[in-house]
């Protein structure tokens, strides 16, 4: 059996902790992934699981430890037994599973996703919390989006809260990110895609939209929505039709109709 | 002018403090509502608010004093001045705007909720997390929903967290509760609401279901869902057609995917 860590102060597991700050999640180049259903996620990407952690005294699920198994054949990953206590200094869960992972974080440049004739790709803006843009991540994964392209200074998807809203789906979809809308705004051009924004006095209703494909559909921040700049350039401007005296939906709740609408036009 | 309380140990400011626990809440009939958008929704309902909250250091936004004064003018409503220091007391924000108001809840019994021809309901049951109850309704009154009835045992729309994400619909939104699930089936069919229901094995795809009103749209709990009782209860099953490998939606986007849907079938 290995040596279980029971000491909290213990050096790999304060280096843990420290993924829950940007700075060190940014230094590393890793994030700490917790929650069955985002572990498998991290798991299927089987390399870049830098790191298991797992609590032996907490690790009742026979899916986790199944996986676990399976995870530790196929990979020559490290592994951190520790105790429950020493677990819960780790994690945020109230029930935590008792299996934890280190892992990778995936960045592409624009120019590396690819692009064909019925693309869809969801474009974020300075979406400033990051359970929004977990939330954004799940639905985009669920409607078949290719990719989301990240844009100026966002919230860090690699962040607790947007990896659990998420569900995992981070680890699933490709990610980019772009801090010049310029160089974001010439990939667009370059590759023919119809660029989508919303805005309540767009000329096209949701539902009666003419939609093409290559896409992105843009969202800006929470607060302030897109620049006047980027609002602009879309070549098809919508809005969500509205009766009521709300001033608008929730951001992850007008994404999610846009593009579950987006993906039922595809075809 | 009036006396400015400075003392956090205050009585009548420890009451509003208590308002953050839903015991208080419940006994009390009360709520503390903050956000500028959320007070002036519930001025509207003018004589609902019970006592104003105002830190007159804090308050600088000049749409809020002009409401206050025009409040004040029109109503009998006692307010409370106090310090910079004992509003941050009572506050969650981190940029409060100095206005706070006590509001006394409201509630109705299914019976009194008015059914037409067209009518729209959205039905919770169960549904556990104030933050998306409260998304739930800033949705629902976009998009003209005629009233929210709250099933078993939800989180409370009063909640601060809810009030916040509702935008303060919470007080522009009729709402009812029923703790009886057989008495709601009983509405229902009374009413002779159509019952639509969501579940990935639906029969109909949300793109192509025959839509009939007046309907109620019943969601079920984040983890859970909806009981099969319940479920099997529902005159129009259906499903969003999704091809991800996410097993779901966050509820608060599903709700907002299927009441987008049936409003925009309403007419």
């Amino acid at each position: 059996m290995q040596e279980i860590i029971t000491s909290t102060k213990n050096q790999r597991v304060k280096d843990v902790r420290k993924l829950a700050q940007r700075k060190y999640r940014e230094v590393s180049g890793l994030c700490l992934v917790e929650g069955l259903q985002s572990v498998l996620r991290a798991m299927d990407q089987g390399r870049d699981v830098e790191l298991l952690i797992v609590a032996p005294g907490l690790l009742t699920s026979e899916l986790a430890q199944r996986r676990l198994d399976e995870h530790l054949t196929q990979f020559d990953t490290e592994c951190l037994y520790v105790s429950d206590q020493v677990y819960a200094s780790i994690s945020d869960r109230d029930n935590p599973v008792g299996l934890s992972a280190v892992v990778r974080q995936s960045w592409l440049d624009l120019s590396e996703l690819p692009v064909d004739g019925t693309s869809l790709f969801v474009a974020l803006y300075e979406v400033k919390n990051p359970g929004n843009l977990g939330t954004i991540f799940r639905t985009a994964e669920s409607f078949g989006v290719d990719g989301i392209i990240l844009l100026g200074s966002t919230a860090d998807p690699y962040d607790v809260a947007s990896i659990k809203a998420s569900m995992g789906t981070v680890f699933s979809l490709p990610v980019a990110r772009e801090t010049s809308t310029q160089r974001y705004a010439d990939w667009c051009r370059e590759r023919n895609l119809t660029v989508i924004t919303t805005s309540a006095r767009a000329p096209h209703s949701l539902n009666t939209a003419p939609w093409e494909f290559p896409a992105v559909i843009l969202f800006g921040s929470e607060a302030q929505g897109l620049p006047e700049d980027l609002l602009e350039q879309g070549t098809l401007q919508v809005r969500i039709p509205m009766s009521g005296q709300a001033t608008s939906l929730n951001l992850a709740v007008a994404a999610g109709i846009i593009i579950y609408t987006a993906a039922r036009n595809r075809v």
